[in-house]
């Protein structure tokens, strides 16, 4: 029997669309919904999940459902709830797929305070991919999902979020959302300006030599335009942060470097690769 | 037939290796020898090549060689070349396989003036792997190699050499050492330097929740701090050069999104995002 009776996607992209892959083939949920602000995003989703109610009517979408995960562009959010709250009831539990937490909290904690349960999650799944084409079943087995409780997040929101996300493949961890935000700037968001930066570094000439390095150094460069702006304007004092420690750190190796002083230089790059040949990732490494 | 008498690589690495395994793989060279500093260095090449001429002795190993291939650090090729130089005929190509070309050229073409035929190369293949255990015949198939002749350089020499490439499966395009320097700069040394400053700027918490852009935008940091060392040495110059742009672009980043300017920060990803998806690499992408 599937553990929940109906779940309620919003928005039908690469995260909404894996989703509901997911739980059709894992059997999650009895019934399944999606919505989307355009009929035109529902076509592909509604071919590939076959018997999945597909509306642009929010609250047609959520009504009946014990879960729904919001899928759309973070400042998308807080209207998309404001259409489909007047369908919750209070036992449904809402969470969603927002790169940045905080401003979501913010959003939606008011929102959503005694109509339904809440809390955020960020399943760290994807990539530069972006679309329900891109969507997949197993786009969350061996992923890392967070969720984000706070000093309000009853446990047993908490517990049934995490258990959803961990049927679908992920493992699960737990960060206050300010906490969440401060950690992926540093994996996510820096390196992700970083990549664009060094593409805007190279030149036509150079990138006809460019191999694997530069192939693996700016690859997430290719991803929306769009939506990395909205991360970035939505995680803006933690990137800054972030930023201004690389700034830092490359005036440091920048005058290691014309200084000659090659042995602090190469103890610099000898604790990256320490730290870096130490990591493994779940996925292709 | 094989097009070469007998090939002779200095220097049993990753890319000495490879050469050497592709040359027998493809019937290259009649006769191939391989000189390492230390016998222990000489070990696995000579049970992975067998027939190969192992030795510590730089004229044994060059003697009779119509093609010697410089494999070592780029820092050690002059004194290597000096101990080879006895060996060497006049008919002899002479070329190596360092990642900076400027350098090499300084010191190794007054060397050689007048006792063999010389040319730089650059096999832009390998990536972080190193050492003998990672080499393979197929390493340089679909990979660009760069040579670097100069004005003095002889035609049939070049054409010597950008045969040799082409048969270990390599496409060759041409540059002088300094625009090599300036483009690998842009599209290897600093992207490599970002890189490990990445991993500098991330925590062990942060590192937890790593995945795919972190995993790809880092990987090469995990090279070998000593040859990185050197190649940011040997290129200094265009290293530091490109860095200042890449610190200018940053800053003017920085300002947008401080300055709550988030049209023109979203035109440089949407111009970084469309260089991006337009690259194609012949390998794994």
């Amino acid at each position: 029997m599937a553990r929940w009776k109906k779940l309620a996607v919003f928005g039908p992209g690469l995260l909404g669309g894996s989703i509901l892959l997911a739980a059709r083939e894992r059997n999650l949920a009895s019934e399944l919904a999606v919505w989307a602000r355009r009929p035109e995003a529902l076509d592909e989703v509604a071919q590939r999940v076959p018997g999945c109610l597909t509306t642009c009517d929010a609250a047609a979408a959520a009504r009946g459902a014990d879960l729904v995960v919001l899928c759309t562009p973070v400042g998308a959010m807080a209207d998309v709830t404001r259409a489909l709250r007047p369908a919750l009831s209070p036992g449904t539990l809402v969470t969603d797929v927002g790169s940045v937490k905080g401003s979501v909290e913010t959003a939606l904690a008011p929102l959503l305070h005694g109509r339904a349960r809440w809390i955020g999650s960020h399943p760290m799944a994807g990539g530069e991919m972006q679309g329900i084409s891109a969507a997949r079943a197993s786009l969350f087995e061996g992923s890392t999902v967070v969720v984000t409780p706070t000093g309000s997040t009853p446990p047993d929101s908490r517990d049934e979020a995490a258990s959803f996300w961990e049927q679908t493949g992920a493992r699960v961890i737990d960060l206050d959302p300010a906490t969440h935000d401060r950690l992926v700037a540093e994996i996510s968001h820096l390196p992700h300006l970083m990549a664009a930066l060094l593409v805007g570094v190279s030149s036509p000439a150079s990138r006809g030599l460019a191999g694997g390095g530069f192939r693996d150094t700016t690859r997430v460069a290719a991803g929306s335009p769009k939506m990395w702006r909205e991360i970035f304007e939505q995680n803006r004092e933690a990137t800054l942060a972030a930023l201004d420690r690389l700034l830092e750190g490359a005036g440091h190796a920048r005058r290691l470097l014309s200084e000659h002083r090659g042995g602090e230089l190469e103890a610099l790059l000898a604790s990256a690769a320490e730290i870096r040949q130490s990591l493994r990732f779940s996925h292709h490494e």
